[in-house]
């Protein structure tokens, strides 16, 4: 099988970008990734965006960024999978360029959430939900499912609220060191866990905030010193009521277990990881579900610092949605993003000789998973 | 390079369908065409729709049909490229077989149009402008955008208003004997020239209508009668200020060009046609641009009937946006779901001997455009 690189990064600031569209953000982190690339021809444009339409009644995103940035005629598209559009973006050039009809693509994934008002920013998110579930109009969101996760996980395992907090912590530990961040003001474990209530058991500081921002990566068939490993993705139950267990994330196992197939390796291999942590729950979760802890035993790793940049299974190094912020349609490139400045040895928080790292992005209530490890050559 | 089949097709019928929800819809058309295909395991679905989110708040389509069709874990995307988003869907679906990863593929598209209030129709419709350009506030829409194409094309070749009346009665007289198109009532000449003016000199049959419905396509690796020949897709200008010529759709020649190239074929090869006839004036151009007429003669072969299904180069057989109807994420693959049907020779307005069909899907006022060629095998 044909080997695919990563040629170029980019990205903007995360955070309040007030003076700047949507497009704005998509056109600069791709004009930095192309640079990044040594700006080369390009094939073909993947934008990953949820709610362009719905907030600012803007799509055509593909074709605009085509046309900004004067790279012709070549295809271009919006994919669409909620929160992991930017990681189906990711894919979806990694397949153009494996199906031989591309040798260089642009993925870039961008959201502008800020300016839409808090009380709209649920409603436009619950499109991410399946509308003729009844469950939905009884009330369910996001943070709600979520918070259920929580407590079902607190109530088999023995989990505690502070062991969520620690995850928060860690990640905004880690943000503090990334430049491009959200939030990077400290915090401690006291402020966390006294912090508002969003839904029992998690605080602000256990949800992902709202984020402008975009992220972009340029893929090609052309050897660089970062080669894709693998590429994987799966669905999985788009309402609550059909998820058979609350602690497995099954389009994460499932796009896990195919990722390491393709890549030949294990969890073990993995030096480096960035995982969806759209609530504090999530990460523990999503690093059970991939199996890098059994079902039920993350949060103890959590609580050992294994997951700390000097552990040993390193988790959002960037700060992860938690603290370096989630702009839905850019979070995935942004976690490839920091892999690969893990790879190349220039990231925050620097995972010593990491070689090999996995990004995993998470859509919907689980409805979509991608999963894609990289490797630095050399 | 592999060769790839399509092994099935389903659509519902275009109009308007007030009980039925968007995912109804996409689901109804999804199971026809896999049961069409003798309902094989499928490996990804692509889902074209373009507002969706903005109209109904209902993103995730892809992993709702997943899920609501029982096709397991498999990976599912959106994909969004204004009108053009059923063909782009349905391209990212060859593309995935094409890459090795997949096997068998789902395409669909749909669209639910009719419940949106008719005020709320030209904005929702201009999200596929671009937000940052002055003629979009200084009040362009995509009637204005064609009426300007229109009159550019009158003035410079002579055509009148009664060719593109030509073009609706030819598309209208399509539709009466398609069982599944949107408007099956006959009209005559002279309610075409003499109806409502939407904008000069475009009346209410030279524009395509607002639908509802859905359309599918089961892609294979698996050989089948079927084969498609080429894909290809293109983008182009966002602005009419950026267009040099207006009587030339840039995207539709390149994505043209592209594919006749990978088909070893050219126009003279094609049996049958569909057309992205979004107004009457656009079938004319984009059968020039497709390079099926000169640039400027497309509107004589309409007065000689040469694109009626027995002349030689029959353009929308299926009725076109204009009479079958235009639901938009379910256009471009309805247009492939009328070429297999012409390929099997079971078409409404069957072209005798039909081996070789084409379809060509615009999105935007020139941003995207895919084309698809079809051969009957045997």
């Amino acid at each position: 099988m044909m080997d695919i690189y990563v040629s170029g990064i980019g990205m903007t600031r995360f955070g309040k970008l007030q003076d700047r569209t949507l497009k704005d953000l998509l056109v600069e982190a791709a004009s930095k990734a192309l640079e990044d690339a040594g700006n080369p021809r390009v094939d073909a444009i993947f934008v990953g965006n949820y709610m362009g339409g719905i907030a600012y009644k803007q799509e055509i995103l593909g074709a605009l960024v085509a046309n900004e940035l004067g790279l012709g005629d070549v295809p271009s598209a919006k994919v669409e999978g909620a929160c992991a559009s930017g990681g189906i973006a990711f894919r979806q050039a990694y397949l153009g360029i494996l199906s031989g009809e591309y040798e260089t693509v642009l993925a870039v994934g961008g959201e502008k959430m800020k300016q839409i008002p808090t009380a709209e920013i649920t409603s436009l998110l619950n499109t991410g939900m399946d509308n003729q579930s009844n469950e939905k109009y009884a009330g369910l969101t996001f943070p709600g499912f979520f918070g259920v996760v929580a407590n079902r996980y607190m109530h088999e395992t023995g989990a505690t609220k502070e062991h969520l907090a620690m995850i928060a912590l860690k990640n905004r530990e880690n943000a503090v060191n990334n430049p491009l961040a959200q939030f990077r003001e400290p915090a401690d474990l006291d402020e966390i866990m006294n912090a508002k209530m969003i839904t029992e058991p998690l605080g602000l500081f256990d949800c992902s905030p709202t984020t402008d921002g975009a992220a972009a990566v340029v893929l090609t068939k052309h050897e660089t010193d970062i080669r894709i490993l693998a590429s994987a993705q799966a669905s999985g139950p788009t309402q609550m009521q059909n998820i058979e267990d609350l602690l497995t994330l099954n389009a994460v196992k499932r796009s896990g277990e195919l990722a390491f197939e393709k890549a030949g390796l294990g969890p073990e291999d993995i030096d480096v990881v960035e995982i969806h942590d759209c609530f504090s729950i999530t990460e523990i979760v999503a690093s059970e579900s991939l199996g890098f802890f059994e079902r039920g035993k993350g949060f103890e790793a959590v609580a050992e610092g294994r997951t700390k940049p000097d552990g040993d299974v390193p988790i959002n190094t960037s700060g992860g949605l938690l603290s370096r912020g989630h702009p839905i349609g850019a979070t995935g490139i942004a976690q490839i993003y920091q892999i690969v400045q893990q790879l190349r040895g220039i990231a925050p928080n620097q995972v010593e000789g990491a070689r090999i790292g996995l990004a995993q992005n998470l859509g919907g209530t689980g409805a979509y998973s991608t999963v894609h490890i990289l490797e630095r050559l050399g």
